[in-house]
């Protein structure tokens, strides 16, 4: 079965953002942000006990240390750095979880760490070795593309298992990449088309490219945003076409 | 047995503090700073290796959110804000111990957070609370006084056990608690007269209050600093004495 | 003429807050916030812009160190430290109006810090002499209070000018000072009463106290809020009132 | 005459770095952290102090917002971020500087900015925009390199005059770049040889490069380090050989 996950818990402070609540009973896997891009102690602690009561699969939605940029900036990290900052979200994390009897299930690393991850090995790696040294229970979450048995392989080697994920709003590159944000077709803007375009991916396996060829791609999880004025409907509509 | 404690990782980013790799041979539990008053994930990192390295117990050193005031500012905190501090930290700082397979086996919290646990009853049980809903396992470190027993009574419905520590250089009140710091007799600046005072307290059990009276206090761990010039010889002298 | 202010520009980063482009129009002094509790530099620089078009004077919204509780927190700070936080943060608001031909006309502190001032003429001297030494053009915006020389005759030791505010919507103590937010009542919710109260307060110079005693209050400017769903209207028919 | 510049007042908080007390009689241009990569309101208002007591120029060391990373990684942002974090530091040394009956001579980048400000022309022209909107007697200090004409022609159309930094202690390229630091010969270990050199280049106008070509540079100001075991010796030999 194909599940949505949804970006959550990224308020911080006083300053709210995202319809977590309205939101939650229509996905199947929450990325709750970890304090480095949003959140902070309390909104972790009820953001877990919102996912807990929606017995909603909780993700660690790891970042670099940026709130200002809100983890969308690309911040040079050692790769020992990127190990420990992964480490710490999930570590804290997870402590929520344990206090409400539950526990994180997967980590998706955000914005620049998740686009830096899928074009750098040695990120890719480093993110792996800070899950696999502390669960190897825990998945990690990454784009699905052509080429996902590279990615398979080396997490296999840190016995992490991976899920792979579909934006589904997004237009594709013939290797699967994203087309870029600065490309004014990043986004297909339509809904409907979005609908019959996930529809297609779930019942004949692929989407089509923005060239227009078929890109078979493997979906475990689909993306959606929770902050649209008309996200809700959207993600209700899309859980018909899924199911 | 009496053991000794100090603070460390206690740096950030490029400042450093405190000489952990001399003082570690000879302390038996390291109050690790979980990056709110002091240090950073690849500063935790390291001081959890250095820590398992020399087999030394590991301990949250778990602190207000305040860098610049090195967390001995009283910053005003819910009580709900107070319990997720507890377990952001803790959390973080279990990470690194669960990937260099080791784990937390105390939390002590730092400086602010510390006086005000040991001021007020609801704070004390909010950092319960946190460590109770992480894991019983863990136990907390307070300051030894006269009525140790009020504390443990309020530790153990929580199921929680408690480390009662003792400040080798620090004058205290007939009633237990530390000499405060704006008096200029709180501090006892004559390391042979310290080293006499603990001497007499794991012989005795007493120490003498700044009044001259005598002052049972159970001791399981002495507190001891790792940054003055003397430092390391001091220690190594009170490990002697408590032998 | 009484004037109006309102709190403006603070947002942080991705986080929004605030309708200022909808209300700036209608408002005469804008207290922006200066990075501490809130804004960072491109708001600010966009802020100062905004208050610029709209020939809207400009006051430096200072505050403790702490994004986290918006400003909304005590941080013990010695005085020291509070010169130089309410320096800093009036040095950079005025770098941006120096950039967009404008200044800084007054400081306000902001929440926690402002109350503190009140309170306490140790940090209500500490905030004049920030001020003092670095424009003694620059004005001070407090709360009229029924005890206004006291703070007029220490202003003007350090030959500052105050701006005194009175709250639109709170409701006030005998002595001038608000009612605690801790009672139900500290907030006067009907938006009509609000509007009959700052009339008489206008034609009549007083406001009833919480008690029903007449408070006769200087008044050169009052506070209104510009986040409230009403906020707009409200302020529109708050002009008339003034007018 | 050739001045000698050094970074200082680079504390944070409780975390000190550098010797600025006994180095500051000895060099003529202090390059004083903002707050961005390090030191804080307080430890600039001292810092200001210390360079007005002994009559020492001060520039304001302007920065990423990086505290953690001390400002040497590159953080993305956008040019009106640029020119704004560069206003705001500017304006909040100023402040300090204004309350000590001085001002800020010169802006000097530090870190990361530096380079990039160095290598990317708009990242230049957003520095030269911030600082000839807020006031144009002041100066901007770079790299003096084989091509100082065009950074000269750029600053000239914002009417800011430029001040030329050579590095005591680096090796150079061939056009007046400096030897990367993941170079082993990036440094200059010998301080013989660095002081021969910067005879050399008083007396004669040149160094040589790496290559052993004569590299003629324009030099204002010679960067020196206040934080080495000899800093101080060393920095007093650097004087008698400019004087």
């Amino acid at each position: 079965m194909v599940r949505l996950n949804c970006d959550m818990g990224e308020s911080f402070g006083v300053w709210k953002m995202g319809k977590d609540e309205e939101i939650i009973p229509y996905i199947h896997l929450a990325n709750l942000a970890c304090g480095f891009h949003a959140s902070d102690a309390v909104t972790m602690n009820r953001s877990v006990e919102l996912a807990k009561k929606y017995n909603v699969t909780i993700g660690a939605h790891a970042s670099y240390n940026d709130l200002l940029g809100f983890g969308r900036r690309s911040i040079p990290c050692s790769l020992e750095e990127i190990k420990s900052i992964v480490l710490y979200q999930l570590g804290a994390l997870n402590a929520f979880c344990k206090s409400h009897g539950t526990y994180v299930s997967y980590v998706k690393p955000h914005g620049a760490l998740y686009n830096d991850m899928m074009k750098d090995e040695n990120i890719f790696k480093a993110v792996l070795s800070a899950i696999s040294s502390y669960d190897k229970n825990i998945k990690l979450m990454i784009l699905s593309k052509q080429d996902n048995e590279a990615y398979a392989y080396t997490a296999k080697m840190y016995g992490i298992e991976l899920i792979y994920e579909i934006f589904a709003d997004r237009n594709y590159n013939d290797d699967g990449t994203l087309v870029s944000r600065v490309n004014p077709n990043s986004i297909i803007e339509d809904e409907l088309d979005v609908l019959q375009r996930m529809k297609n991916l779930i019942d004949n396996g692929y989407i089509n490219s923005i060239n227009g060829n078929k890109l078979f791609l493997k979906v475990d999880t689909i993306c959606v945003h929770g902050d649209g004025n008309n996200a809700l409907n959207f993600i209700r509509a899309l859980q018909k076409v899924i199911n």
